[in-house]
């Protein structure tokens, strides 16, 4: 309400469906006691299950707890366990706990809590007949492993789904209207032969897309039977263009795997993405297997003299061109004799562009053990998405070796 | 509900809120008549101003014309000057226009159609005694300019807003509860002295706390008086831990306006981070002024070559020690020649921990003309938020120089 990204919906959306639960509605309401609690009475005369994210820290605008409370007509109480394991929490991290922190150890009376491993805000989880309410904490590096650990396991025992199967495919370089438009009578024509029920999910992000499908049918097998052939026609029809169909592989693991199976290593030389791609693939546990550093060679001086490009090449054609693209390529891979060098170089904008070297012209630069080659991009976008589409089809190129 | 991320609420709340008006409420529903008119009722009971977006297509799941016109009780007449517009619009794209989109031509009875210059959904403004009904399309590309050409300036002729003022100030290495106990009891007393009235939220994200305070006043200068008196005591009360005053002024940003000003340079030797950071300060235009670039030493071999960190220090401390930060602190200077060079080394998880050297332990280097020293660390969480607070406690240590 105030500006900032909600992606707890889309992340909930996802997540539940792969469960064959659907969201009905979503709300998103301030920091008020009272309407918070109407509007949990409300959902929760609707709605089977009912997750509340956020409101449960320690300060006085976080009022989830106080709110599931007068919404289930239940008490608050102190949860000893709880309180000791927020003190231990604080002294682990060197400080005493503050008093307000005590009131993260307050249950719903009859609910059970939720752990906590990255922050201090347990979950709770409260049922009532057949229906259940859950609250989670706001930041989604707490709220996604509470998710995955509990809450899902919990829901699916609670709310057994049709037998289903589910497939998470993922694309690159093609747009998601594209994706659209060839998969749906796939999918229409795959539920008139199996008589199974598909519901999906297109999520597209930078040039990625991601699509989920759900398949459900009364015995499973048929399930992942209609599931296997639908996915076999769609990754006929669309090709290369489809990268993985693991849920939670984003490229840059399909990269990695490529890279640890064939044991060949990568080293990176990067102009205007600054590191960018060298945080994507180091995010990976266990990169280290492959990827052995690189050079953020920002500054021409950084080009010519850590990493030796030639001061003429420099001169001659300009640091945003094919010929210094190719050798920062050729010079990371001699200097950290990796199997492969990549390069990025090109103007990010906003400012630096010429009629000649436009804003979003990028050149990636590649060599290996059979020589070098640089590819032109011309992307379109903001500083920030220009970085990105450079790091995504850096990637792409990589998958392809 | 679907799994796609909703920006529309993030970008109403923030170009309302800059004539004046917040949301108090906003929520997401399926493409089902009665639940969206319903929907539309309640809001429009609750509130002052109903924004409906999406539903203006052409076909059959498009709803919110229907919608609007049951939740007030009126009929849906056909605008033929619309419908004109139409043809029109199809004509010169070259298409005869299929009959579905005739829908978009339909009107609530008494409403004013707000003009679509880029797409063929018309928006439309209701009025009914103080209360207005607003439909938008769906696509940012359409609804985006609507919003500016004609809403903003409509709302804000209808509903002129009390004077007010606003302050957003940051926080790093200090947990949003310290904060809140801090801060609050000055906003009371600011509150009490001033007469002015005063709404704020807290967020946190990674050791990193946002405060945002509004302050409104029936006189415009009273409002920013108490507002600039408040500012001041809570810059006083927080002292260095205080970052920044200004919304959307990430820490990287004070960090590059610290260096440009001074005319420093910096460069960085990455390990556990792997170019996060160079990835972040490379994300701000004119970063080049200071940032000259850097080693992503991900491997020993690199950390020793390209970086040129003696082997011995390597063999006897091992790559995460204070000898180790300090030394690729000191080569990454000398090799860049910049003012300042910084090094983060540390071990990220989920693996490679040990009883003496755990997952979290991190340890900065910092060299500089009057030397050099390391500052050790010990974070918890996962492998991304360990790295992420490595990245902000650099920040953090860069800012204070």
């Amino acid at each position: 309400l105030r500006g900032k990204i909600n992606t707890h919906a889309s992340t909930l959306a996802r997540r539940l469906a792969s469960i064959g639960l659907t969201i009905e509605w979503e709300q998103t309401l301030g920091d008020e006691l009272q309407p918070l609690a109407d509007a949990i009475s409300r959902a929760s005369e609707s709605f089977d299950v009912v997750i509340v994210t956020g409101g449960l820290g320690p300060t006085f605008d976080d009022l989830s707890r106080e709110a599931a409370a007068r919404a289930t007509g239940r008490k608050l109480v102190l949860s000893e366990a709880l309180l000791r394991r927020l003190v231990k929490k604080f002294r682990n991290a060197g400080f005493p706990m503050p008093p307000a922190n005590r009131r993260q150890a307050w249950l719903v009376e009859g609910a059970r809590p939720i752990e906590n491993l990255v922050g201090t805000a347990p979950g709770q989880w409260y049922e009532q007949g057949n229906k259940v309410l859950i609250l989670l904490p706001g930041p989604p590096s707490e709220l996604n492993p509470m998710l995955e650990k509990f809450v899902l396991p919990m829901l699916a025992k609670k709310f057994p789904a049709r037998p289903s199967a589910e497939a998470h495919l993922h694309f690159v370089g093609v747009p998601e209207s594209v994706v659209d438009q060839r998969v749906r009578p796939l999918i229409l024509r795959a539920q008139k032969i199996s008589g199974a029920e598909f519901r999906f999910t297109i999520l597209a992000h930078l040039g990625l897309v991601d699509f989920d499908t759900f398949v459900s049918h009364a015995r499973l097998p048929r399930a992942k039977q209609a599931l296997a052939s639908l996915v076999r026609e769609i990754a006929k029809r669309m090709g290369k263009r489809m990268y993985g169909m693991n849920e939670g592989y984003p490229l840059e693991k399909v990269v990695a795997e490529h890279f640890k199976s064939k044991k060949t290593t990568l080293s990176l030389a990067e102009s205007c993405t600054g590191g960018l791609l060298s945080a994507q693939l180091t995010a990976i546990p266990g990169s280290s297997k492959f990827f052995l550093g690189g050079v953020v060679s920002y500054s021409n001086d950084v080009k010519a003299g850590a990493l030796g490009v030639p001061k003429t090449l420099l001169a001659k054609h300009g640091a945003v061109s094919p010929e210094v693209a190719r050798s920062m390529a050729e010079n990371i891979r001699r200097l950290t004799r990796s199997t492969w060098g990549l390069s990025l170089t090109g103007i990010a904008g906003p400012a630096g562009g010429t009629p000649k070297k436009p804003v979003g012209l990028v050149y990636l630069g590649l060599s290996g053990a059979r020589g070098s080659r640089a590819i032109e991009f011309r992307f379109s976008g903001s500083r920030d998405t220009i970085r990105q589409r450079a790091v995504i089809a850096s990637l792409d190129l990589l998958r392809r070796l």
